[in-house]
């Protein structure tokens, strides 16, 4: 059983991905991101966060499936996901993650570490998807899929195996460092030198 | 003397935007971008990159301001970001540094450590601005502005005066705690535990 997510920045247009959220066995909305659904006759099981972006027709609307979390410690992606672990999903997918305001999107990515203590968790949008793995990992990909590696630890050297470019040994002294690789088969590794993890961007 | 510099992402809609690479002193365009100049009527000085996302016709437009950069060590910003710090700006402003693949977009955020040495440097897009600052540092902003503060120095303490969620020897543990706070004042200070660069985000 798998929980959507619908965050409130760029809006799927891939067909693949509206796909997944139509079927989704669960589906929250983050606030004002409610707003896209209707363009794809789809309705949220659940819309939740700060409301500071739903519109007053669309609060009302829905208003036995809203749930109000006041508080300003966390985002709404936090306060949804958050929700989705109560009601016991361990698989969980999100979109509209990215795009629009670039620090959402830059909080969203990076929550993946926070998130993926509590359960599977990615980002997809129309460019690409965002998981995060413990190391050493073998990763799903295809050949010739352009590939970036992050990873916040940078005491920690990474080497790769079925990469264009390999990492041999390297710490990603800044987020860049990791970036606009490309995967020689349907799989590619990353060893560490000790325990970490890192997160893994595929192009779609 | 301020140099521009258009990367392939999304280009800007806000006029003030327009305006600043229409008045630019010197603008250079990375690769494909290039196309986007033609709707507001300017020309680029340069066109530099590895040149796998330029049209034949505008390659053939533009031939002698084309320069051929082939190598894959870095990406086609950071070869413009060079380019102008060779022709000896000092102040670079980037635009289109964001939007569409989410892994370029944090590449190119990140890259403001490494630019940092060379130049005063900065990102602009629709949503906000992105600057890199020493600590201790007073940044200029509006009461009400919306800012995220990142730090990739993880073990670096901040403190924040005049923002509203002050910062209190707090270290960023990940990329996203530092992130939705607001201008109380017209200025904002953070200081830290040890000197570090922090990257700050103005929503415009």
């Amino acid at each position: 059983m798998k929980a959507v997510i619908l965050a409130n920045g760029d809006f799927p247009k891939k067909q693949n991905l509206i796909s997944e959220i139509l079927c989704a066995n669960f589906l929250i909305a983050c606030d004002g991101a409610v707003k896209h659904l209707k363009k794809i006759s789809k309705e949220p099981d659940i819309i939740i966060g700060d409301l500071d972006s739903i519109s007053k027709s669309l609060k009302k609307k829905f208003s036995t499936k809203i749930i109000h979390i006041q508080e300003q410690e966390t985002n709404d992606l936090t306060k949804a996901f958050f929700y989705c672990i109560q009601k016991g999903f361990k698989h969980i997918e999100i979109f509209g993650a990215t795009g629009k305001r670039e620090d959402h999107t830059l909080a969203n990515i990076f929550l993946l570490y926070h998130y993926s203590k509590y359960a599977q968790v990615c980002i997809k949008s129309d460019f690409g998807t965002f998981e995060i793995h413990n190391t050493p990992c073998s990763i799903a990909s295809f050949k010739g899929q352009q590939i970036s590696i992050f990873c916040l630890d940078t005491t920690c050297k990474l080497t790769s195996q079925a990469l264009k470019y390999p990492l041999k040994n390297l710490s990603l002294k800044n987020l860049s460092q990791g970036t606009l690789n490309e995967a020689l088969e349907d799989n590619f590794k990353i060893s560490s030198s000790k325990k970490t993890q890192i997160i893994v961007y595929k192009k779609s």
